[in-house]
């Protein structure tokens, strides 16, 4: 068996869990889901384990995370912190990771993997991840798909083929985010028909570098030329590298890609929304901190999250987020979660950049 | 004229404002209208200025108050900040002010004022002062009623007689706190039929103390011995003093009763839905510190007492309350602010005393 690495995608920005999420401490560096003081970046190299020891994981961020970074995980050799002076999408920096592992050990198996989703079935997760590992070992690129539980407009989807060997199944094609029409009736098509795209890759790394070769020349060779020259040439060329994901750049070009059909209680952990789906919850569905108190109200997220860990008390309402920092407060309906988005673009105008 | 004298009632507890007010830190020790850094005590004294100088400012609080109250008010001599050791509502309080007094100036006439209150129209206000004194000076106990501008149930009413003196009615009879029929037809009566009891009295000392010694003599016997005795005696005979309010003790069987009707702004600052009616707000409806937001939601009220003056956003939310200090946040909808006395409550039950 191959040796396997894992890269993880750690460059997020992440607005949607203002006020936690700021710009030096996006969502990947947040414990929103799962053990109180576990990042989801660490809950994300920790569930490898059982696959891939942190000295064979590769972390890709931003230069200005690259410290916070490092300290969530702790166990990952620094040089295999890959800091992107400038953020260009996922395929230069898959490409430069497949590059720099392959100068590792030419046979390896990458597994790329985002850094800031939540499975609530761990054991689950890794047998499907042996499995996708087990299909790319075999040479072909190959995806996990999350078995859909409602119709979902905001992810992309992966039309399921023949099956090939193992739980592999070809890709038929990718589907830009449908309307609620579409969402609706893949969601009919039943379970082996339509997956969700949640951006985890496996492949050798020899296909992927051939797959750049010949899909992105340019992105190929930025990246050999960086590695020959090592950091002042990472920050010369990285940047100069063309924007693009590896979805449109290699995964909608690419034959015979195979998905492995996963089930595993899947969460991207979104927005606040999704934080009180993941959380811990009262007989009243409110996800509270010990010292917090929620009065005639259910189905409520409170989060007191600065140093001083306020009581906070909430009478006769529903639905809601309430959330505390050390210098903010939000208070929104849990449905408009998404509209956290509004609060950072307003402070941004004001130029309150101390809270962005 | 006589030398008039005020006394300021600023014995009340309060858990109405939590998290803002605390049993060492109650309403009339807050900023909750008006100037930003005045608080309603401070407002009180300064209002009378015009009538009555701080020299001749006496206020009742409890004793473990009184370092507070006199910080708040500090041109208030200390030795006319009367110091209960016990609560016993309004009639000893009133009794033991107006003995002190007495011995200061045996013609004087004595305004007794709440602490915690509020008047959007100062000037009116102490015009109408001006008119319960001449009337007080004339030897009629007189008191100012509120024009009622609603029929509210939780405050007892004044039924208004015949035109005395100057703006001075006859006070026909004290009405208890009426349910909502009779709140309704008090107020279709017309203005000058039914006045709201907003605790504010004015006599000459003599006036007082003969009603005393009628209608409690033991409270006047009491209070007598204590100003013999000095502190001491305060401490032994004070919290044996029957509890009991001037309006059931003395007000409703006295006879010869006035009132001077007012039409002043008054607000009795009773909730937090008081203080955002007496709030400045901006277009929408929401009352806000300078580095708070609100994005799509009208009339809430936002209040950072904490040091660190957070950044309060509210999304999508209206007619909320928000407020944030050093150790708690309270989220409640506006028309349940009363309902703050549940989260004290709970507090209570759960023993965590250092919130209260």
């Amino acid at each position: 068996m191959s040796k396997v690495y894992a890269v993880i995608m750690a460059g997020g920005a992440g607005t949607r869990f203002w006020p936690a999420s700021r710009s030096l401490r996006p969502k990947q560096l947040l414990p929103l889901a799962g053990a109180e003081n576990e990042t989801l970046l660490a809950a994300t190299v920790r569930r490898l384990r059982p696959l891939v020891t942190e000295d064979r994981v590769v972390v890709v961020t931003g230069e200005h995370l690259a410290e916070a970074t490092a300290r969530a995980v702790p166990g990952v050799p620094t040089p295999q912190i890959l800091r992107e002076p400038a953020p260009r999408n996922t395929a230069p920096c898959i490409a430069w990771a497949n590059a720099m592992i392959a100068r590792l050990d030419p046979d390896a198996v990458v597994m790329v993997l985002p850094s800031d989703h939540f499975m609530t079935d761990e054991p689950g997760f890794q047998r499907v991840l042996a499995a996708a590992v087990a299909s790319a070992e075999r040479g072909r690129v190959t995806t996990v798909g999350i078995v859909p539980t409602r119709p979902e407009t905001g992810y992309g989807y992966i039309e399921v083929g023949d099956a090939l060997d193992g739980e592999a199944r070809a890709v038929k094609r990718f589907v830009e985010k449908p309307d609620r029409a579409r969402a609706e009736s893949f969601v009919a098509a039943g379970p082996s028909s339509y997956l969700w795209n949640a951006g985890m890759f496996f492949f050798r790394v020899r296909d992927m570098a051939a797959l750049l070769t010949r899909h992105l020349p340019a992105v190929a060779s930025g990246v050999a030329r960086m590695l020959e020259g090592g950091e002042a040439l990472v920050h010369e060329v990285f940047p100069t590298l063309e924007s693009i994901s590896i979805d449109h750049g290699v995964m909608e070009k690419a034959e015979g890609l195979a998905v492995v059909p996963g089930d595993f209680g899947w969460n991207d952990v979104g927005s606040w929304q999704s934080a009180w789906e993941l959380a811990d919850r009262d007989p009243n569905g409110n996800a509270l901190g010990p010292s917090d108190l929620v009065i005639d109200g259910k189905d409520n997220l409170v989060r007191s999250l600065g140093a001083s860990k306020k009581t906070i008390a909430l009478v006769g309402v529903n639905d809601l987020v309430v959330v505390e920092t050390d210098d903010a407060i939000l208070v929104i309906p849990r449905e408009r979660a998404q509209d956290v988005r509004l609060v950072v673009d307003a402070l941004k105008k004001a130029g309150k950049t101390a809270l962005l």
